[in-house]
């Protein structure tokens, strides 16, 4: 095929950075000190018979971090941070993820490694072959698997272009053939740079061979994890690999196709039989090393370089035959893999040829955005103490290869539980969303993010699907109940006749009409407000009562924010916040306004700088509680009690720095669902079911909580109920326990899971 | 009691225009010549058995109209409007409502009037009781019942100002009874005032006495429709009121509780048992004739004379014991009722004194609102011809009452069906909610309006309630799903993802990456948007590709609208509107811009006034299609077209005024569901399945119609799905068939009913 000549064409330009990424990336859990865990795996992390984010691969301490496909190196990224974030804060307090791919020192018996404990019989049976057959201490070894395929619309432009073959099945799997094969050749380079296993901790190796100094790749050599010698499969063709796999399955060489270890595999789909229906439809490169300087064990610019390095694959000519040329790259990689990590390699000569090529390519194919890249990388070639495996060697050197991962693995520990109510890869959206979606990949629940601004997900386990947006609206809540909610006369009249108490009240269309109902209200206790803009702008209260001038003053003022105005019964007392979750009240929140205590030392200014230091304290709803200012709102408030942020408030005294008291001014949540009997909670939860919502945060006014709202009408007022009530408050309070309000919506949703 | 003491004190006084009101109207049917009607009932008007608003009284002509209970009296007449309208429009075409308290000439043989067809045997035994004993042509009259409640805050207020009665029921029983035996006294003056009887049509009279000359009222004189005489009933006490009826029926002077036939009925509740139990809850006015000269048979004005009037009858005090008390009242009622009605009144002296006496109330109240009116009323005491028998009377003499009762009614009838989209009484709504409103007071539910200017209404058939806001928000949808539609990129990654054809497209959050697509865009169809902006600003389309200026241009208008941009494919064909509602393709509609088709003779002007004729075009939305305007914008477009507004276009050269087809800029809609193939329709509804929705207007772009969808992928694509779909214009397109759309959701709402 004359590649280089269609991969040349304009067609096929805009399409040639297109492509589908995948990954998974194991890792043994070890305790804060670098000793292999001895626990099970945390059972909090949902059922392994399904989890398609976090399983566990051939013992019980090797957690593997699986992937969904991605159109982008970033998005693939982090989506792996996300589940790698889920597993490091579901795994116990005292445990961490190891990070290399060697694993840390191994138990002295061999019967202390424990077989990945799963429910199917069979699985448990292959791993007990596997043991046999290798050993426990060779399967401990943790990698990562990379997935790649080429955008569909490049294939295609490229099959388009070209006339030899005629079914684009066909030309596809040609495509894989060619690039795989050239993989098989180049990839000791892969393993020069990104070969990060140069030594072995303790017992891994027992009485067999190992490298007696350091290497590049131990796990890429001959001394890592590869099948018996006798297990050989030509990439000839798809037929002929297809063909030897079953043949070495046949004489019992390999117990089942995943029993082959190769450095990449031809994937037509879940299962190698529908590579030979399908054809193939994308690779797996599994020679990679776990990178211990990044978290994630692996970073964007490696993943941008085996991109382009996929590119040249497919763009460049083979210049052996088959088997030939595959032969020499296994050759010349386990050499490679041997080197020592901080001397110059002998296929250096090579090297230069390849980056030479991959440059020119990049300049004939306009991608020059990658091409910085290409020549830091290439620096590494004179450089070896710049690859991975020469800087971990270095690293260690200075003290030792454990105390180098435990630091690591201690870091990475400290950024994951850092804010736990955040998810990595996802903070910029909304709180509650964060915190679902955390919960959702936990327990295995599929999750696609349609729209990330918008908060919208998309949740899927096995063929049951579900939309959540804002994580609280959801399909068991009907299309009127939130428009109920959202129109508060209509939400007032409905809970008035289901027979709770509402503020009475009355809506005027005209100054005239309002005038005229003053005595009604005059000597009572009443609130004007504009109808539509509910604690904003226009809102006079009347604690006792009103004169007629003043009546008529707040009329004009709500007046000027609506051309409809309410006027409505105040009631005094606490206002709380219940929120109601498929017929229970799951969590009851109190607000504060922003404050702070005196001690009789420190300025106010001081206190707040203090109270700000909270880490569940910051800006823009992306923490639970939000920093306290000391703007002018503040100080006005600060000099109506004549104060302002250079006193010291005496030891005890509260002050406060604002009237409202919005968590997002930073006002402090305290749950106190505790501390309210049944009855409250009783009311709650039947207003909530009288608007027939499933999800609702109702806020109600009680003046003493103490009193049984049973046998008191007026113990108790309902303001208002919300249809988009912010559950992250009630997760992570300033006070009181935290309540888990996602997973009660994940329950709603799933209960056959969670 | 000192009741004018208590009516004066300032806790009182915010109440004592708060009331409660409801109505009855009944009315025969007649043919538009004025003729009694032959037929049955309307079927359309659903089933009789519940109806609550439309029902049938003593015969099968005489439709019986009834309000639910309101705050206000104009809340009441809207209602009884939106009713009358119901009613009007669902009777045959060649059939009317009789303006008239007397019936119109009666068949010559008294079987041919019809009883009531009801369902419940006992009904029609009833009614052949009633026709035996007191023959059916006296059961041909129609009234006007009105229903009066004090406010429950007023009686409140009265109780707590006095000590003598310690029961707050029995307080408002005594209230209820004082009124009433005042009314029975004074209820002359509403038989002077509002009596509209003069004369009877043919055959009403057969053998039996009658007046010889024209009188204010038959139907309340003697003549009317009364019990025997042997039926006396105290008002002394409810006591001996509930003791005597019971009585009566016993010794069967009355067959049951309704046969008792007073002009004023003391009412507990539905049934008289619970007058017994709760004492007198509201009061019954019966002996109101219907007004010809109103098309709903009674005025505001008249409900507010009448709500002064009980405000005096509690205001004044008696003078006589009960029984001889509501005696004179009697006979001082039949006396005026049997005057001529253009001469004056004998009781004139009394009369004064009562007008003298209420304006003195009305000041001392301070509710000199009213007072002109009571002026009004007074002058017609020495001026009989402006009396409503007057008045009718006189114009009846010119030519003949019948002649003046049926220029009424097709008057009436007329304004009923001139604007057949529309509810009386609601037009400011929207019209998709006039129109369900419409449909569900036909059928029998019951509507509150939650909130008028949010188009919210609850339904209500027996226990089930439902609540309805824009005609089509329902809970039979989730609460997620229109959010997804909302939001255009989850609807199209829904239902890409599902198999459908939608759109290509990217989304880009900065210019660097959305110039970086260029190449890929470069040479299709493709529009360029912002995000959240559809069909509103910022779009350029380009038909046939772009250069990289007109491209970067694009971008930039885009980004000018909103922080993302969609690049998006553009599908050639024309767009068509299907409603999809519980799984059928309900209706399908073709959106043609604003246009005119010349005739070679006729200005451009000319034939927008023309078409601008239609009944169907309006402004603001109110009526199925807007007015074509001449503005701008039109200018504009006629100038494209080297037209004018003066230019003479062709015969048949059809003008387009505008570009986009909105029917909001006067597009013509055009009903084309019969036009299109199964396979079309099944597109439609799966992809509204996909979405998860139950109602949902999806537009298709077909570039032709008559390719075979499931043939050709490129068949369609699908552009966007509604999540509040206009159905107005669905229902009264500019061509094609109507399909009633809010019956569909009425079903699908209430399949016990619909």
């Amino acid at each position: 095929m004359q590649m280089k000549e269609f991969m040349r064409r304009a067609s096929v330009r805009p399409f040639l950075k297109k492509a589908r990424f995948g990954l998974e990336r194991e890792s043994q859990r070890v305790t804060l000190q670098g000793e292999l865990a001895k626990t099970d795996h945390p059972s909090i992390l949902g059922n392994r018979e399904f989890h398609p984010y976090i399983q566990t691969d051939f013992s019980e301490t090797q957690v593997e971090m699986i992937t969904p496909v991605a159109d982008t190196a970033k998005e693939m990224l982090r989506f792996l941070a996300a589940i790698q974030d889920v597993t490091m804060r579901s795994l116990p307090k005292e445990e961490m993820l190891w990070p290399l791919s060697m694993p840390p020192a191994l138990p002295e018996k061999e019967e202390d490694i424990i077989i990945a404990k799963l429910d199917k019989f069979e699985d448990v049976l292959y791993r007990r072959y596997l043991a046999k057959e290798y050993g426990k201490r060779k399967q401990m070894v943790s990698g990562i698997h990379f997935n790649f395929e080429f955008a569909d619309g490049l294939v295609r432009q490229l099959f388009n272009e070209q006339t030899a073959i005629s079914s684009f099945d066909q030309f596809k799997t040609e495509i894989y053939m060619k690039v795989s094969r050239n993989f098989l050749r180049y990839r000791w380079l892969v393993t020069y740079l990104y070969g990060a296993s140069p030594v072995s901790e303790a017992r891994y190796f027992e009485n067999e061979p190992k490298p007696e100094e350091p290497v590049r790749s131990i796990r890429s050599s001959k001394y890592g994890y590869t099948n018996h010698e006798d297990v050989t499969v030509s990439y000839e063709s798809l037929e002929t690999y297809v063909q030897n796999i079953a043949e070495m399955i046949e004489t019992g060489k390999l117990s089942e196709e995943k029993e082959f270890y190769a450095p990449l595999r031809l994937r037509g789909g879940k299962k190698m039989s529908e590579l030979a229906t399908h054809g193939i439809r994308y690779i797996e490169l599994r020679s990679i090393d776990v990178n211990p300087f990044e978290r994630l064990g692996i970073s964007e610019e490696q993943i941008q370089f085996l991109h382009i390095f996929m590119l040249y694959l497919l763009w460049t000519e083979e210049k052996h035959s088959a088997d030939e040329w595959v032969a020499i790259g296994d050759l010349l990689n386990n050499q490679v893999a041997l080197e020592n990590p901080l001397e110059q390699t002998e296929l250096l000569e090579e090297g230069e040829v390849l980056f030479a090529e991959m440059l020119a390519m990049l300049e004939e194919l306009e991608l020059t955005e990658e091409a910085e890249l290409i020549r830091t990388l290439q620096k590494q070639l004179t450089s070896p103490e710049d690859t991975l495996s020469g800087q971990l060697l270095k690293e260690s050197q200075a003290s030792s290869q454990k105390k180098v991962a435990v630091a690591f693995a201690q870091n990475y520990y400290q950024e994951a539980h850092e804010r736990p109510y955040q998810l990595a890869g996802f903070r910029e959206m909304e709180l509650s969303t964060q915190i679902l979606f955390f919960d959702a990949i936990q327990k295995g629940i599929s999750v696609t993010v349609l729209d990330e601004m918008d908060q919208f997900l998309k949740l899927q386990h096995k063929e049951h699907v579900e939309y959540v947006k804002n994580a609280n609206m959801t399909s068991k809540d009907s299309y009127v109940v939130p428009l109920m909610m959202e129109n508060k006369t209509v939400t007032k009249k409905i809970l008035a006749e289901a027979g709770f108490r509402v503020p009475k009240g009355a809506e005027f269309a005209n100054m005239e009409e309002a005038q005229r109902a003053y005595p009604e209200f005059a000597k009572t206790a009443f609130v004007v407000k504009p109808k539509s803009t509910n604690y904003g702008l226009g809102i006079s209260i009347f604690k006792e009562g009103a004169s007629k001038e003043d009546y008529q003053t707040a009329l004009e003022i709500a007046f000027a924010e609506d051309t409809e105005v309410l006027l409505e019964e105040f009631l005094p007392g606490t206002e709380y916040r219940f929120f109601v979750l498929d017929g229970k009240v799951r969590a009851i929140l109190l607000r504060v306004p922003a404050n702070v205590v005196g001690d009789g030392e420190r300025t106010v200014e001081a206190l707040v700088a203090e109270k700000n230091q909270d880490p569940l304290r910051g800006t823009h709803h992306r923490s639970p509680l939000e920093l306290i200012q000391l703007g002018t709102l503040e100080k006005l408030m600060l000099k109506e009690q004549g104060l302002t942020v250079d006193s010291i408030p005496e030891n005890n005294q509260v002050v406060y720095l604002r009237e409202n008291s919005n968590i997002s001014t930073g006002g402090d949540s305290i749950d106190v669902t505790e501390t309210f009997t049944d009855a409250y909670k009783k009311i709650a939860v039947d207003a909530v079911e009288a608007l027939g919502a499933k999800i609702s945060g109702i806020d109600l006014i009680i003046p003493d909580q103490t009193i049984d709202p049973t046998k008191e009408a007026n113990a108790y007022g309902i303001i208002e109920a919300n249809f988009n009530p912010a559950m992250h408050m009630h997760i992570y309070p300033y006070q009181g326990t935290g309540r888990r309000l996602t997973m009660d919506v994940l329950h709603l949703l799933y209960p056959e899971v969670v």
